[in-house]
């Protein structure tokens, strides 16, 4: 059995209790947020949202690429949004890494040039303000003068505000 | 006071009652799931995840894109992660937009082009298929053998596996 199955039994439990039924496609709250993807981020229990209230985006170090603006013109022009949280953490897995011994290693297995940056980075703080930038220097969203940004602690579960 | 000040007080009482000190970076039960960024679709909760168990990338359809690969590249060749389900769902904001609408809007607001498809799709099973063949044939990934679609039915709490 893989893992994944004993996730469905899981959903059978979730599904027979189940009361979300009924809400707007449209966050209600008119948030997006942008996290990590690490498994100690549960960006609903630790903002305490509720089904229904935020748009959440998460990829590998929760930083802003050209996806992260795909999902964010869809959820402001489409969708409604008008403020962005970004959700950074301590101890990520993309903080130190050494892309160049990364891109060497695949390069070497797969005979391919990898074809994108890892987003590697060496400074949490800089990396939120950096995430911050892109988003407010882009052209394509409607909403960046609402946007802040986060340090989400794994050992203590709170958040700490990234002045800009 | 924005909406986010709201989440913030939300997270001082969680962080007052955390108890997921001292988990591991790499996810306990060796998943990455890639769902949609939907408001109504709580990944943890639908699938009975615990704070560490699995990587959970997010996006605007749920769909693989480059940074879907580059987010589990790092997970797989970083952080251990061998399975991988995807999560589409019902009522979905990316299912029937049309694309051409939006970009022509985008370029007469701002004078440019777009320079990504909004990866909007007409069909659900279809799109997971899409997303699971991406997958399947990008040659990045070590482990493409364990990989799973899915559509979550945001009235009813319950997934529906999609038959490659």
């Amino acid at each position: 059995m893989s893992a994944v199955d004993d996730l469905l039994m899981n959903n059978e439990e979730f599904a027979w209790k189940f009361d979300g039924r009924g809400l707007p496609r449209s966050p209600s709250r008119g948030i997006a947020v942008v996290a990590c993807m690490d498994a100690r981020v549960d960006v609903y229990r630790l903002l305490g949202l509720a089904l229904g209230d935020a748009h959440v985006i998460r990829n590998a170090g929760g930083v802003v690429t050209e996806d992260v603006v795909r999902s964010l013109l869809v959820s402001q022009r489409l969708l409604g949004t008008r403020e962005i949280a970004l959700v950074h953490h301590t101890d990520c897995g993309m903080q130190g890494v050494r892309e160049e011994d990364v891109t060497a290693q695949v390069q070497a297995e797969t005979a391919r040039p990898l074809p994108f940056s890892l987003e590697a980075f060496d400074d949490l703080v800089t990396s939120v303000r950096e995430s911050i930038a892109r988003l407010r220097a882009n052209p394509f969203l409607p909403h960046t003068d609402r946007i802040r940004g986060f340090i989400y602690d794994v050992e203590t579960g709170r958040l700490a505000e990234v002045r800009p």
